[in-house]
């Protein structure tokens, strides 16, 4: 029962307050799957153009991540620019040539129709739908998305909610698709349109994720230093999906503890451009901090 | 050993997206007296004028709060008036009449010099040193301030920081007062000029607490409904300030209950306009938003 990411695989322009990169290897499928790798094996399913450089297909090759659903299509790959502001919270979109994702179809492999966890990344909503049109019987399905798409393509995005599992959104987003000011009615909103699980990402805040009835908090790391964090949200979905396939455990406990891989990867991804920090996280690394992690909320009883 | 709070007792209009309400009671030493009053006995020093209500004088002692300190000058009492944004975080000042808090000169009885635990609420620097002066041995002193006094006072306040033991102060301010970007590094150098516990306050997304080398992350409960932020970070240093008090314990896992206590208060007061909520609160109420408190971040260890 495989994990399956489609997503996009980029080479990006990041400026930061403290520096800039240009054409780093970024996407979310990239991000994502760099993340669950550390657990498990993903399968990418993505494009890239002529230009993709055979190193950044080591380095995922090397992790053990699945390439049997990477295309590469003549023309150059996606290409993505940004630049941070002050408080590193937003940013702006320089430019986007979406080269070969421009006519990017997904189309799975007969392994990867197999999949047993598949997770949406961040794409057009008809593709998306493409792609759980070609899954056979996938037991656990997440998706991704963006304000762009809510605006300008809502009804093909909330078909595709309405069959999955479970959505990744940040905060902004969920009040957009769904006018609610508080996380708790927002997600109760989302969760009536089909995902019983919704995750609701707050950058440097954390993450609240309502699992049915269950309601967990899921605290950002605290870091004395914060470098780029471009694909934070990737890195945190790709911890969270590829814990819960590696464990194949949907349990609410174990759901909780998923949420809080998932912010373990996303701190180790803000520390560095790109996949920079990611690329060197091993068991060890992970497990070091997820001592700090843990003692990071823990509370006995006050006395009331 | 009584806990004293010297603070701002005021009316204030308050418009929200939801509604506004005007005239109604306010104030830093309101806010954090009345949580405080939850679990032990606070005294409060603070000014009002001749218009103040007795309706709000039986409330505040009717919680057992000590008024000894509660003096009434000619003239009207402090106003201040707010309008909230849309999301509730930001907010614009929309009047400020200190009225006879204009001349307010904190002035300690006997009793109140004894006082073994003190909560400097966020007025001038200059007034609370005037009182860190006049307390004879207290054993834990913590203080409030604001962007206001860090701009326009700041040598007066970092005085005052070195001298206490304590601080609360919000995110921003903590960006402002040190010139540091994350919270981390902020906290740091607060603790450098005094203060060993340092107490970030990040409205909805929680608070920080840096305790020496302790570091624990108190989530703010998800709500569905807030109805009027005003008054929850002094209602927050209440409960916290209060629930250490009524403990006598300074341990670093205690000092973590307070900071649940803190937030948990904090989550009563933004449901309701002024003091309606807060002044409603029993133990029952406590026991039972902790219990939901308590399960939000818990979560049992991954296999890694």
């Amino acid at each position: 029962m495989s994990l399956v990411v489609v997503g996009s695989v980029a080479y990006d322009s990041v400026k930061t307050p403290l520096g800039h990169r240009d054409d780093v290897l970024g996407g979310s499928g990239t991000f994502f799957s760099l993340a669950a790798a550390a657990f498990t094996k993903p399968h990418i399913v993505a494009v890239v153009g002529e230009d993709f450089r055979d190193e950044d297909r080591a380095l995922l090759s090397d992790k053990g991540i699945g390439l049997d659903g990477l295309t590469t299509e003549a023309g150059k790959t996606f290409r993505w620019g940004g630049s941070y502001h002050d408080d590193m919270n937003g940013r702006d979109t320089l430019f986007t040539e979406l080269n070969v994702f421009e006519h990017f179809a997904p189309k799975l492999s007969e392994a990867n129709k197999k999949a047993g966890f598949l997770f949406l990344g961040n794409i057009l909503p008809k593709l998306q739908a493409s792609v759980l049109e070609q899954v056979e019987s996938p037991r656990f399905v997440a998706m991704d998305t963006m304000n762009l798409w809510i605006s300008t393509a809502r009804d093909e995005l909330v078909d595709v909610l309405s069959r999955v599992d479970a959505l990744f959104i940040n905060d902004e987003e969920a009040e957009q698709l769904t006018g609610k000011r508080t996380m708790v009615l927002a997600a109760r909103e989302i969760q009536a349109m089909g995902p019983e699980l919704v995750v609701i990402k707050r950058g440097e805040h954390g993450a609240l994720v309502f699992n049915a009835d269950d309601i967990f908090y899921a605290p950002a790391f605290p870091l004395e230093k914060v470098v780029d964090p471009t694909g934070a949200g990737d890195t945190f979905a790709g911890g969270f999906v590829g814990y819960l396939h590696a464990t194949a455990d949907l349990s609410p406990a174990n759901v909780r503890r998923a949420a809080i891989i998932g912010a373990l990867m996303a701190s180790f991804c803000v520390e560095g451009y790109s996949v920079e920090r990611l690329r060197h996280i091993d068991a060890d690394t992970i497990r070091d901090r997820y001592e700090a992690f843990a003692t990071l909320t823990r509370f006995d009883a006050p006395a009331l």
